[in-house]
């Protein structure tokens, strides 16, 4: 009896295509073609349901967009998350999305520290790469967004100073941080579909 | 034995939890947490093993770089890959990672054209929005390349001009167009581990 159930088991497994594999191999073959994937069906959206996102969805994109790469590891990002959409008016008077930013609900606003420790003193220089890691930092979350199946669009803040000095001031910003961009994130009304950017041209081998 | 043979291929089946799922749902059961994952374990490869990376790699490392969002849709990037080695000195003269870029065996320079098409003309006027788009492709391609298994590192080209202006005329770039930055690019060689660097203090709720 042992025997039969053995060869019986074995035959199974076989007919089943069942393997001893551990659970996490199962969970997702091919995880690079996932995240790709991702990467190519990322959109920017601009209508949304209005439902808010969840507490540990933000906590995911923020995460993911304070794991972008951060030129000499300074990290000069820092985030204000808006939820009250009665008062975007006032912080976002004079920029064109606003009406984007209300039906989202939620506002990320991208802040960079301008700013960064000299080494061996108390003083603050300058960090001439901030833009490049807050440009990576706002691609993360949007990339993030689009993982966990909402919307999401990068509205430029810097260097459009009419734009966001005001913004600087109602969120009180520090002198050193500058609001660098303005992400509105929510979910989805609709279908929205990536852009096809490919351009073939735009690569050359070796030389221009 | 027909009875015992269901009775047994049923145990069998509850014991190594084999189901019936189609097969693209075994591919990837959360594409989103994939997806996710790659963005948290991107980390900066300065050793490789030297070995060359595929054009199929290349090319789908370059179309995510290419997916990245862009202001106003007008998409400054261009790509120009360095395979030689052998000129690696040469066109990257006093800059310290050219070591890096020697054993990686391939540099994407990330090039910006820093002008855009005026409207209803035909004359060239400057894009304020280049180097964030930008900071966003680089991004896209270092993502893409953790979702491919290979290993990468974003160097810094732009604002430092003493490290691009050589590079811009050994590679033959037109007047408007800067290397935004390179990339080395290759297969890792040993293990290499992201850096966690959340920090809760540097998200704002409401206001700074």
């Amino acid at each position: 009896m042992r025997k039969t159930f053995f060869a019986i088991a074995a035959a199974v497994m076989i007919m089943t295509g069942c393997s001893q594999k551990p659970a996490q191999e199962h969970d997702c073959a091919n995880k690079g073609a996932a995240a790709i994937e991702n990467i190519m069906n990322r959109k920017s959206v601009r209508s949304f349901t209005g439902e808010a996102i969840s507490e540990e969805d933000m906590t995911t994109m923020l995460k993911a967009a304070m794991a972008a790469p951060s030129g000499m590891n300074i990290q000069p990002w820092s985030f204000v998350v808006l939820t009250d959409a009665s008062k975007f008016d006032d912080i976002f008077q004079g920029n064109f999305n606003v009406g984007t930013f209300k039906s989202a609900g939620t506002v990320v606003v991208m802040c960079a520290d301008t700013t960064t420790q000299s080494r061996g003193s108390e003083e603050r220089v300058p960090n001439s790469m901030w833009r490049d890691d807050l440009g990576a930092s706002t691609e993360n979350f949007l990339l993030a967004a689009e993982a966990l199946g909402l919307g999401a669009v990068w509205t430029a803040g810097y260097p459009f100073m009419e734009r966001i000095e005001h913004v600087k001031e109602a969120l009180g910003l520090p002198a050193e941080v500058l609001p660098y961009c303005m992400i509105a994130v929510g979910h989805p009304d609709g279908e929205n579909q990536p852009k096809d950017k490919f351009k073939a041209d735009r690569i050359h081998y070796g030389k221009w």
